[in-house]
C-alpha cells in the first residue's frame, strides 16, 4: 500500500508510492519506449489494461457483452501501476513527530479516442467534448466516496511533459487530502474575497477582457488569456466567464464552448510553438464543497519549452524569459486556416 | 529593466526577464552547446566574463593588477544575462488589480574551480571549503544593500539540472521580494514553534538520529538524512546540528565540515546514482532578519533521476516512487573506499 506522507515544516503531502518502488538501477537504466511498439490503448487490447470503469461506446446500449472490447470511442480504466490504492482507509497515525496515512485513492487512465495518432488539437470538436463529460462523469462517480477530498484531472502529452505512453490520454487522481498547491490558491483567493468582496478570478476576466493586451482568444463562454505572472513561457489559462467554482457543475452548453476553447489553443500553440509537450491541468474546487463565492475553476496549460529547469526546481521560484503580452500576441496573431501541417494530426 | 510581477491569487512573485526575451523561434531551435567549445570561466578567458566581484588570488597579496587574469582560485563574477538589474530603484506599482516591480537585484555566478573537469565531488576538501567562504562573503556584502530581503544560493549541476556551462559553478541571486517556497518553509516553521516551542529542524535532527533509518551520513557539525517526505527519489538534507538560521553565521569550523559533508554526500550519489545530474539549494533565513529562534538553514539536494515531471510541473504534487528509507540505506551503505572511475574525476 502506498503512503501518504506530510511535510513537517510546510505541511506538503507527498505520495511515497512503494509499490513502484524503485532502486537506483532503475533510474539509471530508464529507457524511453514511448513510440513504437505495443500499445494497450489502441482498439482490439482491450483485454491489456485493467477492465474499463466507464466506456462511451455509442452503438451498444449499455450491453454488457460489449465491456472491454472494440468499439468506444472515450474509455476510463484504472491506472495499471496507480500511484494509490482504492481500497481501504486511511489510518492516519504518526510516526514520531511525523504524520501519515494510508495511500488511499484513485489512479485512472482517460484514453481520449480510438485512433492512436491523435491528439486533442486535432481530434473534432464532438470528440473533445466527449472526453470533457468523461471526466465529469467520473468526479460525480467518485465524489460519492467521502474519503476524497481532491480530484485532480490532468493531460501530460508528449514525453518531455511526463507522458509514458503516446496514445492520447489524460488521467485523474482522487486524493484523501488538499494538494498544497489546491490549498494556496483556495486560500489566495478567500482572502480577496474577503478584502474586495468579488472573485479574483472575475476580476481578472474583466480586467483582461478591458486591456486585451493578454488576450489570446475567446468565446461565448470562455476567455483564454497568458496571466499575468506566469510562471513559463507561453503558459495560458482556460477561464469560464460565468462564475462557478466546481468544472463538474458546468451546463451542456459548457462543454461545448470548453471543447472548442481547448482546440483553438491547442491549435494555436501547434503552430506557433511547433506541436509542443505540454501539461494540461483542471483547477477546480474539493469535490466535497459546497459552490464558493471565491473559487472559479479553471484550465492551466503549460508548453513544456524550456528543456531544463534546475533553477525553479531547486528553488520554486520562476524566471520567465517571454513577457505575457508577447506570448499572448504570437498566439492571438497565428492564422489558424493557414495550411500547415501538424505532425500529430489525425490521419485521413 | 527586468520586471518582478506578483501572482495575484496565490501571491508568487515571478521574474519577468524582458532582456533575456525569448521569441517561439527560440525555443524551437533551442540547441545545447553544453559541452565542447568555448569556456569563458576557464584561465585565461577572465576578459570574456563581466569584470569580477570577488576572486581568491593566494598569491596576488590584493595587488589590484591581478584582477581579471588567471592566479585564482575561486572567482566571483556577475552574470552575463542577468535575471535582474543591480541599478535603479524597486518602483512598486500597480497595473490595475496587478503589483509589479522594477527587478532590482543581483544575479552572481561563483566559478568553483580553475579546472574544466572538476566537480565539487572531486575537488579537495579545502576547495570546497573556499567556495562555501565565497557564498558568505558575497552575502555579507550583498546584505548591506537594505533593497535586498533574500539571497538565494543555489547550484545546477549537469545539463539536466539546468546548467548551461559545465565548468563547475553556482549561481547566487539577491531579491527583493521573499519567494513563495521560503515563506511557507518561514511560516510553517513558525507555526511549529508556536506550538511547541522548539525548533522543527532540531526536532528533526533528534528524530532522525534516534531512529537511524534515514540517515545517510554524519560528522561532527552536520548530519545528512533523506527527509521523511521527499518529493524526489534520492533528495537528501545536509542540516547543521546546532541551531542556526543564517548559512553566513557559521563558524569557520562548521565551513570545513560544511565542506567535507557536501563532497561526502555527492560522493556517495555519483557512486550509487552513476554521477547523477543535480540541484543544491541553501534555504536560509531572510537577510535583514536577525537570528530567528524558529528556523534553521540547511541544504537541499535533488538528484534529478526521473527524466520527465509532468505530473508534478502541472499539478504541484508530488509522487515519489523512492520510499527515503531505501534511498538513504543505498547512499548510506555505499562503499566510499572501492575503486570507481567517476566520470567527472580530476584529471592527474
Amino acid at each position: 500500500m502506498p503512503e501518504l506522507r506530510k511535510d513537517p515544516i510546510v505541511g506538503r503531502w507527498v505520495i511515497i508510492s512503494t509499490d513502484r518502488a524503485k532502486r537506483p538501477t532503475d533510474f539509471v537504466r530508464e529507457q524511453g519506449d514511448f513510440k513504437g511498439g505495443f500499445c494497450p490503448f489502441c482498439y482490439g487490447n482491450e483485454s491489456k489494461t485493467p477492465p474499463e470503469i466507464l466506456a462511451y461506446r455509442p452503438s451498444s446500449n449499455g450491453n454488457p457483452a460489449q465491456r472491454d472490447v472494440p468499439g468506444w470511442t472515450v474509455r476510463v480504466v484504472p491506472n495499471k501501476f496507480p500511484a494509490l490504492g482504492i481500497e481501504g482507509n486511511l489510518n492516519r497515525q504518526a510516526e514520531g513527530m511525523f504524520d501519515k496515512m494510508n495511500g488511499v485513492g484513485a489512479h485512472e487512465v482517460i484514453i481520449e479516442h480510438p485512433q492512436h495518432e491523435a491528439t486533442l488539437a486535432s481530434l473534432p470538436d464532438k470528440a473533445v467534448e466527449d472526453v470533457l463529460w468523461a471526466y465529469r462523469d467520473r468526479i460525480l462517480d467518485l465524489r460519492q466516496d467521502r474519503r476524497f477530498k481532491y480530484i485532480l484531472i490532468f493531460k501530460n502529452h508528449g514525453e518531455a511533459a511526463g507522458a509514458s505512453l503516446e496514445h492520447p490520454h489524460s488521467q485523474l487522481i482522487a486524493l484523501p487530502i488538499l494538494p498544497r498547491n489546491v490549498v494556496a490558491e483556495l486560500e489566495g483567493a478567500k482572502q480577496y474575497f474577503i478584502y474586495k468582496e468579488r472573485c479574483v478570478f472575475c476580476d481578472i476576466i474583466r480586467q483582461e477582457q478591458e486591456s486585451g493586451v493578454r488576450v489570446i482568444a475567446e468565446n461565448e463562454s470562455f476567455l483564454t488569456i497568458a496571466p499575468f505572472a506566469p510562471r513559463f513561457p507561453f503558459e495560458s489559462w482556460i477561464l469560464p466567464k460565468r462564475h462557478e467554482s466546481a468544472f463538474e457543475n458546468s451546463s451542456s452548453q459548457m462543454y461545448k464552448d470548453l471543447a472548442r476553447a481547448i482546440k483553438n489553443l491547442l491549435n494555436r500553440a501547434d503552430r506557433v510553438l511547433d506541436s509542443p509537450a505540454y501539461n494540461l491541468v483542471i483547477h477546480t474546487a474539493p469535490v466535497q464543497d459546497a459552490n464558493l463565492e471565491h473559487y472559479h475553476w479553471h484550465i492551466e496549460f503549460m508548453p513544456k519549452l524550456t528543456k531544463t529547469a534546475g533553477f525553479e526546481w531547486g528553488t520554486g521560484f520562476y524566471i520567465n524569459p517571454t513577457p505575457p503580452e508577447e506570448a499572448a500576441r504570437f498566439l492571438r496573431e497565428v492564422n489558424l486556416e493557414a495550411a500547415k501541417p501538424v505532425p500529430g494530426a489525425l490521419k485521413k
